[in-house]
């Protein structure tokens, strides 16, 4: 006896397209047979490990038969001996990921609104779809988050609103001035996460931190990611920062021991390591600067990024181009799921890598 | 401006207790400023990590600051090697824990009903309350599952069904002739998530294996873990296999990159690892004939288990000489919590562990 399982499954279950990663190395090796591949697709960091991390995970294999700390204190510390928040402002999430997602589990219910931009994160729309509440998207303006349209949009189900700043695949931020103002016209009602997991990488006098806006207003709940700028992407750790009572909500929803135990060694050895996270960012001004003369000279339109990406304007269907791209060895992102199909983003590499990039479009543009 | 974040979350939150870890090693160390702590709270494997692991852990190091494989092609290889499934019946989670709540998540909604037996594993109540649907507990039989009332309060509500087999913290386990007759009475669309994670323990003629079973019932999902006999518990792994359509939509509400890459290299390690798991087996089968020796010379009673924990019944509440193990440097586990307020589960440790067990016991009883 069998029967139609998709047909039991909950309701936002049986629409869901599960989010697409970034092609991996080895599955490339598998198909093409090749080796040498540069990957410049999932807006990793480059630099490899820091040597603290190492030793931070070595330290912790004695314990490795243990169960993680589920309230995961020694990283919690850290980040309030950081950033100045609480302990009970914490939620541990394996990657920011896992925290977007306690989130919605938290807060949404089949009658739910959700707002956010067209163009945002991909993660927004799978986490409202798979709680079966509906995504109400915004166009975006100059690649970017339109916050008036998005104040616009909220109704008395609104219950949720994500913001990513700087923007993940376009590069593209918000001011302080603007962010505030749009947090004004919010009523308390209405969540606003504010995904800051490119922070670490802007370097502009009118970017916004999150967690100095946490104290003016209670329904914010800022996302960061320990995969960007601190190079832990492997290991899955993030953090969401809110009032304590939305902390406690999240934590409700969480595994217990959501985030393992290497994860949170290597976290809270990588946030006092504070060479690491300058080198992070002074490869990444580098190859940013890199990429956008190569493509200048290739006379390429490209989107303007804060972050450790740069999406590239072909004018064709870039499908192809990204196929051709693969061929040689060079893994990037087609980014037609975010309605951006002449695109790819690109992830800054090291110096070579983003030449090899640089050598490869052009052999595939005059081909 | 500020509000009751509490009234605003989903429903099944707004109840929801989150579950109660075992007291860390850590956590005990700096409230009593004590040292050489004893753990037997978790049913964490006493051995340590494998050296095949410890090796496949640093092998991870150069590709740390990439993205897990999503797919976990490797270890999903390893596991098809193993127990000849396909590729396609394979989910993997954060922890086994993971897979539980992904199948809730896939399958239920606030009309939908439950079903477990009283004295079963927490994560079952847990995973149904957060989803808002409905708990169905069904009494226990000598403090096991009672599959004939179990069988009997299927409703038309009834979209999933638990049976831990054996059962934590109880130790009892069901025989293939009773698990096969219940099987057969469950229709094709209740899902019977059949919870094996202390399976590699038990070593009982008519004990059955539920991936044997898999292809005479469409409806069942076998979960099992990495945390116990194979030691991983700090790394977070499990899995869970089923038929296809059903682990496509359990794949769909997967994070993408829920399983860590450090944890997905020694899951495949440990699991070719045959001299691991045999002295697992093998240190847990000496220590629980050595705790079982020392509560009978105690004129102790105990549930006969199956697993790597054995409950002991005080004959008394048994929350004050939890405390006074604790205060003595051994941690075990209180399971009140699971209706069972006169027991104390207690995992099965190393030799010397198991030891000062039962001589913390004797002082705690006569004190």
């Amino acid at each position: 006896m069998s029967c139609d399982y998709l047909a039991l499954a909950a309701a936002g279950v049986q629409k869901l397209h599960p989010y697409v990663p970034g092609k991996p190395v080895d599955e490339l090796e598998r198909e093409l047979g090749l080796s040498n591949i540069v990957k410049l697709a999932s807006n990793e960091n480059p630099l490899g490990l820091s040597d603290s991390v190492k030793q931070a995970i070595q330290a912790e294999f004695d314990e490795g038969c243990r169960y993680p700390d589920g309230n995961g204190f020694v990283l919690k510390q850290a980040l309030v001996n950081k950033f100045g928040v609480e302990l009970d402002q914490i939620t541990l999430g394996n990657g920011s990921n896992d925290v977007l997602e306690l989130i919605a589990r938290a807060f949404l219910s089949r009658e739910s609104e959700v707002i956010f931009s067209q163009h945002a994160f991909a993660v927004y729309p799978i986490v409202t779809q798979a709680v079966g509440a509906k995504a109400v998207v915004t166009p975006a303006k100059n690649w970017g988050h339109d916050l008036d349209a998005m104040a616009e949009a909220i109704t008395a189900a609104t219950r949720l609103i994500f913001i990513a700043n700087p923007n993940n695949p376009t590069g593209t931020w918000l001011s302080e001035t603007q962010l505030r103002a749009f947090l004004d016209k919010v009523p308390a009602t209405v969540l606003v996460v504010l995904d800051e997991a490119y922070t670490e990488y802007v370097d502009e006098a009118e970017f916004p931190n999150g967690v100095e806006l946490l104290s003016d207003y209670s329904n914010l709940i800022v996302t960061r990611t320990f995969s960007k700028a601190y190079g832990l992407a492997s290991l899955r750790v993030g953090y969401g920062l809110s009032n304590p009572q939305v902390a406690d909500l999240l934590n409700r929803v969480r595994q217990p021991f959501n985030v393992n135990s290497f994860a949170l060694a290597a976290a809270a050895a990588v946030l006092e390591d504070s060479d690491y996270l300058a080198r992070s960012v002074e490869v990444n001004r580098l190859g940013m600067a890199q990429l956008e003369q190569g493509f200048k000279a290739l006379g390429l339109e490209y989107i303007p990024s804060v972050g450790n990406f740069i999406s590239l304007d072909l004018g064709r269907p870039a499908g192809p181009i990204y196929q051709s791209l693969l061929e040689r060895g060079v893994i990037v992102r087609p980014v037609a799921n975010y309605e951006m199909p002449n695109h790819l983003r690109i992830s800054i590499g090291l110096e070579t890598e983003n030449q090899a990039l640089l050598d490869a479009l052009v052999q595939v543009l005059k081909s």
